[in-house]
C-alpha cells in the first residue's frame, strides 16, 4: 500500500481526520463481482464531504464565501477488490497546505480491517468569476490559522 | 410488450419521432451480466435528447424560455435483459398533448431487432420562479401549433 | 401522492416493511441542484435491499436457492425534488401475493417529513437457467407460508 | 497538460492509439454545471474499449484466455472543465511493455481542440484462479512480438 500521496513539512501540524462506513451496493459491482473501479470516486468523496462536515469545508463552506474547489488531480491505488456484501471503512485526512489549494488521501479498509484502496484529490480554487484563485483566500487562510493553533473543533 | 403509455385520441397528429444507438458498457453491467434495472434512465434520456435536438425541444431551449421540464413520473417495461457487448437501437416518441406536460415513449430493441424494454415519461413545466406552469406556455403552444400544421423541421 | 401500486385482497398479511435514511449526495444532483431522476433507482435498491436483510430476501437469499429475481416493471412518481444537503427516509413495503413475483412499493420522505417521491418495482423469478419461474417456488412458497402465520422474524 | 504518465525506452514500439468521440451528457453534470470528476472513468473506459475492439484487447478477448486485466491504478488531471452541450474527443493510447502488465494513456479534447484532461490507467492481469500473472501469459507474449514485428492489425 502506498503509505503518503503528500510529503508533510516538519512543524506542520497534523492532518484533519475523518472516518465513515459505507456497505457495497450490489448495483456497483460488475460482472467480475467486483466493485468497479470508477466507482470509488464517490467512495472518496462521501469521506471528504464527512470530514467538511465535521470542519466546515463542504461544497455549500465554499460556496458562502464565493468559492468553488474543483479536483484538479484524482488519483486511486488498488490493492484489493471490494466485493458484496460487505460494509467498509473509508478513512479521509486532509493534509496541511499554505497553498491556495486542498490535498485529500483516503485509505478504504474491508469488513476484515484489511487495507483495499488508497487514492488523494487535489483541489484548487475558483472564485465566483471561476478564476483561479492563487493566495489562500481569508476563508481559508483563517481556517488555517485556527488549524496551526490547534483551535479547530 | 406494452402496446402504448398513452392514448392517442383521433386528429392528433403523430408523434415525434428519433432513434439513436448506443454500446451497451462493461460498467453497467451487474454481477448477473446483464444492464442493472437503474441504467435505462440513461438510455431513454439518450435518445430524448436526440428528439429534442432534432426539434429544439432539449434542456437548453426550455432554459432559453425561462422554462424547465422535470420528470413527474418514469416507467420502465423491462422484456429482455440487454447483455454485453451489444449496440442496442432506442426508440422515443413525443405524444401530441395540449396540455402543459410532455409525454414520451420509449422502445429499446437489441442488435437483432428484439423488443427489449419499454417506457415512458411524463414531464410537467416549471417558470423561472420553479412554480408549476399549468397552462401551455406561449413556446410550446406555438412548438404545438406547427406541429398540428405539418410545420415541424 | 399515489396511495398505492398493488391492490390488497381481504384477508392478505400485512406488507413488510423497512425504513432507512440516506444522505443526498453532491454527486447525485443535476445543474438544476435536484437529484435528476434516474439515480432514485439506488434509493428504491437500498431500501429493499434493508427489507431483505431483515427478512432474508437479499440477491445471495435467492442466489442460495438457484434463483434471480430480476426487475419486470419500475416506476416512480416525483412529487417534490430532493435537494442537498439533506438526509431523506425511505420505506420500503413488500406486498403479499401467491403469485412467483415480488411486489414492492416505496416511498421518499424529506427530512421535513414531506413525501417526494414514490414508486414500485416488480419482481419476476428465474431460475439456474435462467428460465421463468411460474409457481412460487418452495423457498417462496416457504416464506410465504411463515408471512401469513405470522412466524416471520 | 502532462506530457506522458510512462516513459518509453529506446527502440519500443509506437503506442497504440484509438479515438473517439462522445457526447457529454446533462445528467453527468453537477451543480456547477461541469461534469462531475467522477465520471471521467466512463469516458476512459469507452476509448479503452475502443481500442480494444480495433486491437483484440477487449474485456472478451481477456476471458476468452483466463484472463482478467483490472486496474491498478487510476489518475486523472483536470485542466479544463467539460461543460454541456458539447461532443468531446478523447484518445486512448496503450504503451508497450514487456512486464504483465496494461498502460493505457488518455487525453480529453474539448470540441474546440483544446486539451481538457489526461489520465491514465495501469492493469495488471490475474488468471482463472485470480492469481496475480507475474510473466506475460502467452496471449500477451504473442500480441506483443506482433506488435513489435510491425503486424497488427
Amino acid at each position: 500500500m502506498k503509505r503518503s500521496y503528500f510529503p508533510s513539512r516538519p512543524g506542520d501540524p497534523a492532518p484533519l481526520a475523518a472516518s465513515i462506513e459505507r456497505r457495497v451496493r450490489f448495483e456497483e459491482l460488475d460482472p467480475l463481482g467486483i466493485v468497479w473501479h470508477g466507482r470509488y470516486a464517490s467512495y472518496f468523496e462521501d469521506a471528504r464531504e464527512a470530514l467538511g462536515r465535521a470542519y466546515g469545508l463542504t461544497y455549500l463552506d465554499f460556496h458562502r464565501h464565493g468559492l468553488t474547489a474543483p479536483i484538479k488531480r484524482f488519483e486511486v491505488d488498488y490493492a484489493r477488490p471490494l466485493t458484496y456484501p460487505q460494509t467498509v471503512r473509508i478513512d479521509c485526512r486532509l493534509h496541511y497546505a499554505e497553498a491556495a489549494r486542498l490535498n485529500y488521501e483516503f485509505r478504504i479498509s474491508t469488513a476484515a480491517g484489511e487495507p483495499a484502496t488508497t487514492g488523494a484529490t487535489v483541489h484548487l480554487l475558483l472564485d465566483a468569476a471561476r478564476e483561479l484563485v492563487v493566495v489562500q483566500p481569508p476563508f481559508l487562510a483563517d481556517f488555517c490559522r485556527r488549524w496551526r493553533e490547534g483551535r479547530l473543533p
